[in-house]
């Protein structure tokens, strides 16, 4: 798309928030950092944050907003939650109600906003050291699945760990594992490889979010904690609001991926 | 036994050049590099030289001396390479013609040393974070293979990589491949995880060196490159003559393992 594509963070967000840029941020700004949004009642969030902290696999903390307060100065001196995602969710009482592209409306005294890493940035090393990602080849999402491996539990937020799949020869593996454990606030090193059934996935052709993933005769499917996990945590605590990013559209940061270990 | 265990490698130098101490260095010195040994005639160091920096992995320089002198100031300032390595053995046109305590009577005025990286300080690393090494923990030697892998060459030195093999669960041999990576003078990350045959062995419970291995039913074989590797290279060059150390018996040096990367 002509005209889409932003290098500087700032541009991008100043774009999302005058409404030209409402699309995917996969790709955009690279070489920083993009985070998965979270937002939930004051009451909640002193929970939210222990759950992050006991779970930081699958709930790398990039950022934690003040009460009220719709900045993120650690990510951006510019940045305002209400405005700078392209698209948002909205769920009450752990349904979905709503996918604005901005949150003017909703915003209340009491929310709390957490910015939660994601694996773009970690594709992308992969991608400079030349390895191939196979959902960015085939252009299809990363195949997600829910494991029988559980989340530390706090307050109401409990649930699975969820993952993200990717499937390599065992040489770019080690690469991978090696590459992806330098970059802990965007799931560091990854759960597991191999037997899908070891983590209590019964059928690795059907994942549970995202495409069906493509595996080669000699690669092995390697697991990543993901950023599903905390939704689906959130979900199931149904709160009486809740506000994420709508899949894809992230929040892009000042923050550079390379620093992040 | 008794008084056979050292911290200071200093001390351990000192009492191997004493004869006091004539074992296996395995768990001396703990915290410390120790090196394969490697001495060849001047004509043959600059190939030897160039194969190791071709072949990194199986060959992770610790230094090189110059010709006809024993000493390695930057691995002790102390150090005699004629009478600080427990037994060596010495090759003379590829073929083992004895294991002598000490150099004093073979050394001539055109030997180079070279001292390669031993895995002992990355398995000491497993150790620490918790991780048991199956070989260590049956009081077995590590086993090795011959893989279909073939080393860079250089001049007459050549042929294949050989490996070391441990075997972890997934969750294990992730955390054994970011350890590993950490100290590139002990071998790096490994070569390959899984399926042998991908890299020539043909029977995993019959190594070319060492002993048989423990792999448990969820386990999964992982190979690092290994410091036979130029031990083969050396005796298929068939110098005159050629001096390693005897298998288990190494260089200690005051070079600390965490510093390595």
């Amino acid at each position: 798309m002509t005209g889409e594509f932003e290098r500087s963070p700032r541009t991008l967000r100043e774009r999302i928030r005058s409404g030209s840029f409402t699309g995917p941020t996969s790709g955009q700004a690279p070489g920083y950092f993009q985070g998965n949004l979270a937002i939930l009642p004051e009451a909640l969030a002193g929970d939210f944050l222990r759950f992050c902290v006991l779970n930081p696999k699958p709930c790398p903390l990039l950022a934690v907003g003040e009460a009220g307060d719709p900045r993120l100065p650690t990510l951006g001196a510019d940045v305002d939650i209400r405005t700078d995602v392209p698209r948002y969710r909205i769920f009450r009482d752990g349904e979905l109600v709503g996918s604005p592209g901005d949150l003017t409306k909703e915003w209340r005294d009491d929310l709390v906003t957490f910015v939660i890493g994601c694996s773009f940035s970690f594709e992308a090393a992969l991608q400079r050291a030349g390895i191939r990602v196979p959902h960015i080849d085939a252009d299809t999402n990363v195949p997600m699945y829910v494991t029988n491996i559980a989340t530390k539990p706090a307050g109401p937020f409990a649930g699975p760990i969820v993952v993200s799949m990717r499937a390599f020869s065992p040489q770019d593996a080690i690469r991978a594992i090696v590459l992806s454990d330098r970059q802990p606030l965007a799931h560091g090193a990854p759960l597991h490889f191999g037997d899908p059934a070891a983590i209590g996935i019964a059928d690795i052709m059907n994942p549970d979010f995202g495409d069906a993933p493509v595996i080669g005769p000699n690669e092995v499917p390697v697991f990543w904690a993901c950023g599903v996990t905390p939704q689906m945590a959130i979900r199931a605590a149904r709160p009486d609001i809740a506000i994420t990013h709508d899949p894809g559209h992230m929040l892009v940061t000042d923050l550079l991926a390379e620093r992040s270990s």
